[in-house]
């Protein structure tokens, strides 16, 4: 059995010691090992992945028994045992269509139960993948219900992580805060920033060299939140704002499928409003 | 002779093969033509290094005769006249010591007749490269008074640029009216921005991925202003503030070196509130 | 009309003004302009769009009317008369996605009338795409046979280029030769190069620190020829072989797509052993 | 006291446990800690950081009985004994500049006793930084009592690691093999890669797109030997053999620099003929 334990506690003494011990004590193997003490919060966070005899539930047991006087916050799975993902989209499909791609290609380690949508264009797409589409729209009247709806997909379909492939709407307080630290949101971004409409009309307005893409823990406020993975691409000034917009897709799709990557493989620890990356 | 014009007109047609006319009547043979027509502002840019046997003084009067009738804003110069720069630093000396060092290389077409700072901690290491230092301090009473020193360095020596390698103070408005598309500045940036003190320990905070510089032209606001390079470094959570500290320095010395490299070609062109680069 | 005009020709003084002469006299304005002359071959190139009232045919005989002294191989087409690309593959799909892909966002502006590959894996993919698919299966024996076959689709689909997206067979010496400058192949490539079979395996032995992936015209040299395009990815050693081959997919896609689309539009130049690319 | 410990052996089961309890019985806290089993070799790395009352020897004591059964490789420093660097040069400086520029900044945590090169030119550059310089010229006749001059300094300088910033001289196989593994070279790079004279200039005439530099352990190979660090620039057809080798030397320094600092942090291990890489 390939088993994969995370788990977080306050930083003290003796942590690596213990967790090897229990490894041990599972007559585990451990294959990757990797820990982080984190200077701002005092957090301690670790990943291992290690083979065994024992089943994962004894396993647990095991650890759990051990980790105790840490209060470990701590999640065992096997790696078979691969996390559920919504997916949800409004129109734009690049973001979409790459991790249906890497899914496919065995390079993205998900489940892809449902994508839901606020517009009922994508269906084609997703339905010709063998995966479920709902098309559920929302306005101002019935977002309550509609969050409601979404709400019920994750508890029907155990869904592990949300994530927005270019979702077009902002999700409410109550939605996010239900779910925090699992729903995934993909920004452009830009140096300088830029607030309000027409993001890319007013980078190539201010002659940015540099334009970029943010994929982000979702918190209330929807393009903020702690950051998983960030990239770039550099541009001149004969980039027309429709150039901008099509480099910039291309930085969103692969910043966002890297994000989910590593989410998937249990490499991203969320610790206050920052992320510890286990690559 | 090698001649290097630039000029920037409002767009219409025919320029070009005006320009490339008037060439011709210098008896010149074109080594190097970039032009640009810009959609926000209807400027034209065109960048033609030429060779010729005559003087550049019967070249400037053969192109303005020739443009006239665009009425360009026309710049011609020989290559080996290189721009002119003044150096402004307080202590920190990352940049100041690339840009000395790519200078001695031959990879920076500049002279440094002085460099001027607020401290006088960076004599030795300017003075040993055989350039003049001048300890200029300012504070809240004087500083009018340094501006107009200042300004005297930039009449008597000819001065073509005023280069901020980490000048850490605000210029008056009046200096960068004064001397507007003519003074670089080097910021570091970051994704998202930071405002207020102490940017990269709250980029820390923030668990950025990305951390970055920006060259620009100095408007009356100190870090902004219209962009001629950026460029970024990937950083993970193991990075102290320190750490980014210290990989922020390496960005930014590299991306000044070539802000003001492409100003020293004459491949920066200022349109309103954005650069044109010809590269 | 939106034309586009590329030419090569012996390089001499004189052509930048005869061919903004040629523009003027087709009641042409410029809308891009490039050129550059190859210090190695002598050679100019040039890149011109200009809109006109013009007919694409009436243009094209003034320019070459105007342009004979200079005996240039001119090219000459209406921007969205978008060149026919025939792409070949045999079992991996990740190339071909991206280029199906990119051409329904619209950013790849070709036409892909047909895609042939020597095995039927990818039948389905390319069909749901609308897009016509032959299985031609290639073997020693009837490996002349087969390439006639493709030549004949190349005629009788007036393609314009043939891009090689994944296709594991080596062309005839005759089909490169008949098609020089038309073929475009993607390769891995790496620091330092290897030679014979698996090669990431050998990278990952050898413990580089950088893949890449490089776009070039094939010549009677499958894995060689002029570049066009080239990129690289960091890696680690705790990338395994699959690891490293997943990374290299995603390099080759962006890079094979990019070099399709610079041809696509024209900005592709081959002098020689090199290539001349105005971005 | 601040120590870093550091150890490879073959992996088996077990090891990171005894380490850690090793730790604990120094009474040491752990600050960073990274473990890497490689699979080609099957041999297992280990680099552990911790702060601790016992003295370094004790704590080596203490770690060397309780790995025992491992048989490792240790090795543990106090984290300000710095590693002792001995640079050998020809004459060109760029690579020489950056590591004394980074140590003086306080970014490279190496002493450099002395530079040893084989012509005279940059003597005024290093003494300038307080440093002493050697001149030990060699030719065919005396290359054999040349290298024993600089094996001598090693010796009597306690030196750990050879840095070849440009040393234009292939060392003998004596003396490579005597000093496996402590001496880092840089060397340009490119895809394809390019044998015999003037690389850039092979570059340029092949049109290559990527130039890049490689920092790797000196084998008898002079150009090959296990990587440490890679990376590449973008060129384009308008970069002359000059721009490219500009181009290059920025590469190099960067390169050799990052390289030098992941050695003096004891980040590099080598297994065999790759290394493995704590970042």
């Amino acid at each position: 059995m390939d088993l994969l334990a995370t788990f977080t506690c306050k930083d003290t003494s003796g942590i690596v010691h213990t967790m090897t011990d229990a490894v041990l004590k599972c007559d585990g193997n451990i294959i990757e090992n990797q820990q982080f003490t984190d200077p701002i919060t005092g957090m301690f966070c670790m990943r291992t992945r290690f083979t065994t005899n024992a089943s994962r539930d004894d396993a647990e047991q095991i650890l759990q028994r051990e980790l105790a006087r840490f209060a470990p916050e701590l999640k065992i799975r096997e790696i078979t045992n691969r996390p559920r993902a919504l997916i949800m989209v409004t129109k734009e499909s690049h973001c979409l269509r790459d991790l249906l791609y890497l899914r496919e290609l065995g390079e993205l380690p998900v489940e892809i139960p449902l994508v839901i949508s606020n517009h009922d264009e994508l269906r084609g797409l997703v339905e010709s993948h063998g995966i479920a589409f709902e098309h559920l729209p929302v306005n101002a009247q019935n977002k309550k219900s509609q969050e409601s709806e979404i709400m019920a997909r994750i508890q029907e379909l155990n869904i592990d992580v949300v994530v927005l492939a270019r979702y077009m709407q902002i999700l409410s307080k109550e939605f996010c805060n239900e779910f925090a630290g699992h729903i995934i949101n993909i920004h452009h971004s830009f140096l300088p920033g830029f607030k309000g409409a027409r993001p890319y009309h007013q980078a190539y307005e201010r002659g940015v060299k540099i334009i970029g893409a943010t994929a982000h823990f979702v918190t209330e406020d929807l393009d903020e939140g702690p950051i998983i993975e960030q990239d770039i691409a550099h541009v001149t000034h004969s980039a027309t704002p429709d150039d901008l917009i099509s480099i910039g897709r291309d930085i969103e799709r692969r910043v966002l499928a890297k994000a989910v990557r590593l989410y998937a493989e249990d490499r991203v620890f969320l610790l206050g409003n920052r992320t510890v990356i286990f690559i």
